[in-house]
């Protein structure tokens, strides 16, 4: 039987996520969707799915088994909480929530629940590439962590739209999502530094600098470019012990001609990402079918939104921002 | 709605067939299932398959609309026919047929039908490394393709079970069909040589070199080894007038050790090529779900049964041993 | 006519440099030679080379043309102050001086001379593939460099002898060198962050983390350890505006086995820059035959200098510790 | 006491010896120089070389301790004769000779003087690259080579001058010599077989392919492209029983950009070997000091030339040209 989801929120998110639940993946059906724009709601719903006037009636509606948020960030915190209450697997994309209050609040609810309900949209963990660069560190062979190297470069944003904040907002949670689950490790403290600025980026703050100091002392040295133009260039290099191991290149063709011998860089996430997206998807749906979650949890949203304010504290006072979070509920272990 | 299929063979590959078909895509379910071995076919029929007691049986059955075959080789002439008797869109294993009569009248009988309804498995044109190469190769910045180097080389075979004839009669079969849809090119003439045979496989001929002549006078240059113990490794190069377009490296973890600063090597054919077979199947249900059917063609598995013929024929004769073909079909322009 | 060239210190560094010097470069012949050790001095000298009892009499002694030091640290300041007050080239080994006071006397002696007679033995800079990235940067097309990434690995150290101050007061310089060059910037403040230590330096602050802030505001972001036990790995990489540009791998072949497919890593600094050493002394002895000195100069070694006492003070304080040069005199630019 | 040389012969390649043996290396000087038009030989002979008015007379001088031969390939079978004659280490540059015949009377010669004197100018074999891939495949490991496949890639040929004949005649036997000493092992037979042309060289016989059938039975697979336009990409790869060895790439730095992840090819055959040229001397200078030669021998040359005859048989037969040897004279095992 096909799982039944319901969709809130039918912007360029939410429709991609539509197209991959009714065009790509097996075992799921979307049997509603809804939106604060019901025009936009109804234009995106797939043949048979209802389009209900608010996420609430979609999310206690009997025929919906399981939720998608794709709504802006502000509203997570109100349609998680319902989902929990209407005991419904939900997979929320990200930020999960805005604030650290809310992000307590989610995880009390889903405590008080009993059952781990919700999955946040940290796709980097399903990505081929990462799960086989964890492999290789949860092997053992090369010794522990001591050192890793975030690059997250970004080929453009949006002039005048796109503030100094975003980097360590928006962008950074990938980063520090990532090395939290490669590393098996919480982020203890955060410091920023700012290079030397891109002209390329006017007078944004671009790039930054990021060092997570993680419980185990490792250091996690995240590079954030937001405007280097050629392409989505994301790397990723652990120092251990007793050696190194790093993503490799992007699997383009080995073309040799005038420009050298060379590969092609992704030109955007979406085609560097899309592959772990589906996947994303695949996992959740085996998972909200069994009535639960699995992969990024609330406890993996909650850090990130304090990584995130650590780190826009750092930007400002120069110093090392700590970051405490609560003790983690067993239900996250 | 879901595409009805029904699979005739399951052995080791209709098994996965099976388990790709019901827990991998979308848009398709297992209608029915049969084998020589009736047991078999019952303890590999899902949830809500028939099972029928003869080919037959199932190919003619209402609520089957499509059909895969994965039944020994001798077997797939009859099938298809069928098949196309019923206007049914199949699916049909490697080697489509296995002798040039046999092919001829698999043609005939499509091209009298007027629609293609037959797709071969020559998965590694689904392949995304072997995609993005063509895409460089038709770019044309390169220029003509006159060379292609494809290196098709296996970890191990069973001993006593491999025979010296099926490097040249089954392996082969990929590297010509991959090689005339890469260079867009047919096959003229086939010769092969035998080098130093490695000791890994006492009395085999292996590896043994084959050269492809192509229509257009570019050679295709394949070394095929089946015992190189150390993995599953297949590369491929094309030399053009004014560059070099190779595959990649398969993408795993950059581990630096003692050994040196390396990627694995696939351990074997399904790792290497899973992903192509899920995405064969994808563009499959799509065409069959219309009707008719995509990809490689009874014109490219007549193809692979000449190529493979000649190359039996000349590594007897050491001479070049030509291909000839019939006029093509319009049907697989 | 040859370059005559007298060698201070016999240790395993001028045994090398004196090989170097008659095996392996043209233009030059070993004219005496002096050690505090004079058996040493003796058993090292080449056929037809004076040992002399100091290296006083040795910068003095008329057949002496040119100078290389390659005595301990300490003795430096003197022998410097020697070849200048004698006007002789003089290639000195790292370090230059041990203390800020002896290297401003060294740079207020050559400039009073009027002429460069100095050059420091930072061999990296004569390194083929540290050229070729610098020719890239260079060129321009990249835009400006934002990051500077330096990776140096080593495979061991000797235990009880090796203490936690050497990374920063020995191994640094050459990170800090390459980078003051790479760049064409100089060093304005030292962070240093101890991350995680490896269990294979049992109490060794190993590795550490430096942060060189540079005049321009670019950051390089240094990685040093020196236990990794796997070989001797360099790495270099600049974040620009435009791209990325990096050292490449060794040029080891490239080895496919049940390893995978790989590279061998140098096993230690002998093997990585012996060329570099080679390199560094042709184009001594170009510029020393004309009276006068390339490449790393007195300079270079003050700002070694100072970065290596930054870094000390860096590690304790836990803060920004700054680079205080004095005003660059006309000879250095 | 530095090597008094004699060059016969101060044309292009000439002169670059005359630099490499007066600037770069050591223990050597010119002594003499020669060449059919006396004015060049005076313009390019360094300070204190004698001109001589012939090559006998140069080869006879008491003071030229050793010969370099840079005259045309129809000229050296009488200089090396002289060579031998006077007991002399001589340095001959490929061609050895241009016949099988003159080749056996070079051989035959030296055998009767009962020492080694002659080095061919077979440059590959000095290229650490191919030195490293020697090693790998001599240290056993891989086991046997079976496989051998070397790419010899040139940008461009002079339109008219350079005719069809040239690749098999001219570019081969750096192929084959280079195969013949990685794989310890010597030529049998020889094919070859023509490919689709490149429209870049018009009516030239470009590429061309060539089996070079080995006394082991492994086989050579040669391509020569000699107008390709993009750089000078010389690549080899061997399989072995358990692996693969092959040369990395050149180490251009990876450069990053909207080009891709890439690096830069080698321009021309001096960018790709002058380091090769200079080891190669460096080695020659050694065992001519000593009275006698190391490296590419008078049976090299001598099978070099074997080869290329063979080629340009095949290549008009199409057929399989057997190579035969005299039996290998002791003075070269
Ligand atoms: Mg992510
Ligand atoms: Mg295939
Ligand atoms: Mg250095
Ligand atoms: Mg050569």
């Amino acid at each position: 039987m096909a799982l039944k989801v319901g969709v809130i929120g039918t912007g360029m998110i939410g429709q991609d996520h539509i197209r991959r639940l009714t065009q790509v993946l097996s075992g799921v059906e979307v049997a509603g969707v809804t939106d604060i724009d019901l025009a936009r709601a109804k234009s995106a719903a797939p043949a048979g799915a209802t389009v209900y006037e608010t996420p609430e009636a979609l999310i206690t509606a009997p025929e919906v088994q399981a939720v998608v948020i794709c709504s802006w960030g502000p509203a997570h915190e109100a349609q998680l909480l319902a989902c929990i209450a209407a005991g419904k697997p939900v997979f929320c994309e990200k930020p999960m929530v805005t604030s650290e209050a809310a992000a307590l609040k989610v995880i009390e609810a889903e405590v008080a629940f009993g059952r781990r309900l919700v999955q946040v949209g940290f796709m980097r963990r399903f990505d081929a590439d990462y799960r086989r660069l964890k492999r290789v560190i949860d092997g053992g062979t090369l010794g522990a962590p001591l050192m890793y190297y975030s690059k997250h470069r970004n080929a453009s944003v949006p002039e005048g739209l796109y503030t100094s904040e975003m980097p360590l907002n928006d962008t950074l949670v990938h980063d520090a999502d990532i090395s939290r689950w490669l590393l098996s490790d919480e982020v203890s403290a955060v410091e920023v530094r700012v290079p030397r600025r891109s002209t390329r980026g006017r007078d944004l703050r671009d790039p930054v600098m990021v060092m997570l100091h993680m419980a185990s002392e490792a250091i996690v040295d995240v590079e954030i470019s937001v405007n280097i133009g050629y392409g989505y260039d994301i790397r990723g290099e652990v120092s251990c012990e007793n050696g190194i191991a790093a993503l490799p290149n992007r699997p383009a063709a080995v073309v040799t001609d005038a420009n050298g011998i060379r590969q092609a860089i992704p030109e955007d996430w979406r085609e560097r990402f899309i592959e772990a997206y589906d996947q994303e998807f695949r996992e959740w749906i085996v998972a909200a079918g069994a009535g639960t979650a699995t992969g990024p949890s609330a406890w993996d949203g909650y850090a990130a939104t304090l990584v995130a304010d650590a780190a826009l504290r750092a930007v400002d006072s120069g110093a090392r921002e700590p970051v405490t979070m609560i003790d983690k509920p067993a239900l996250y272990n």
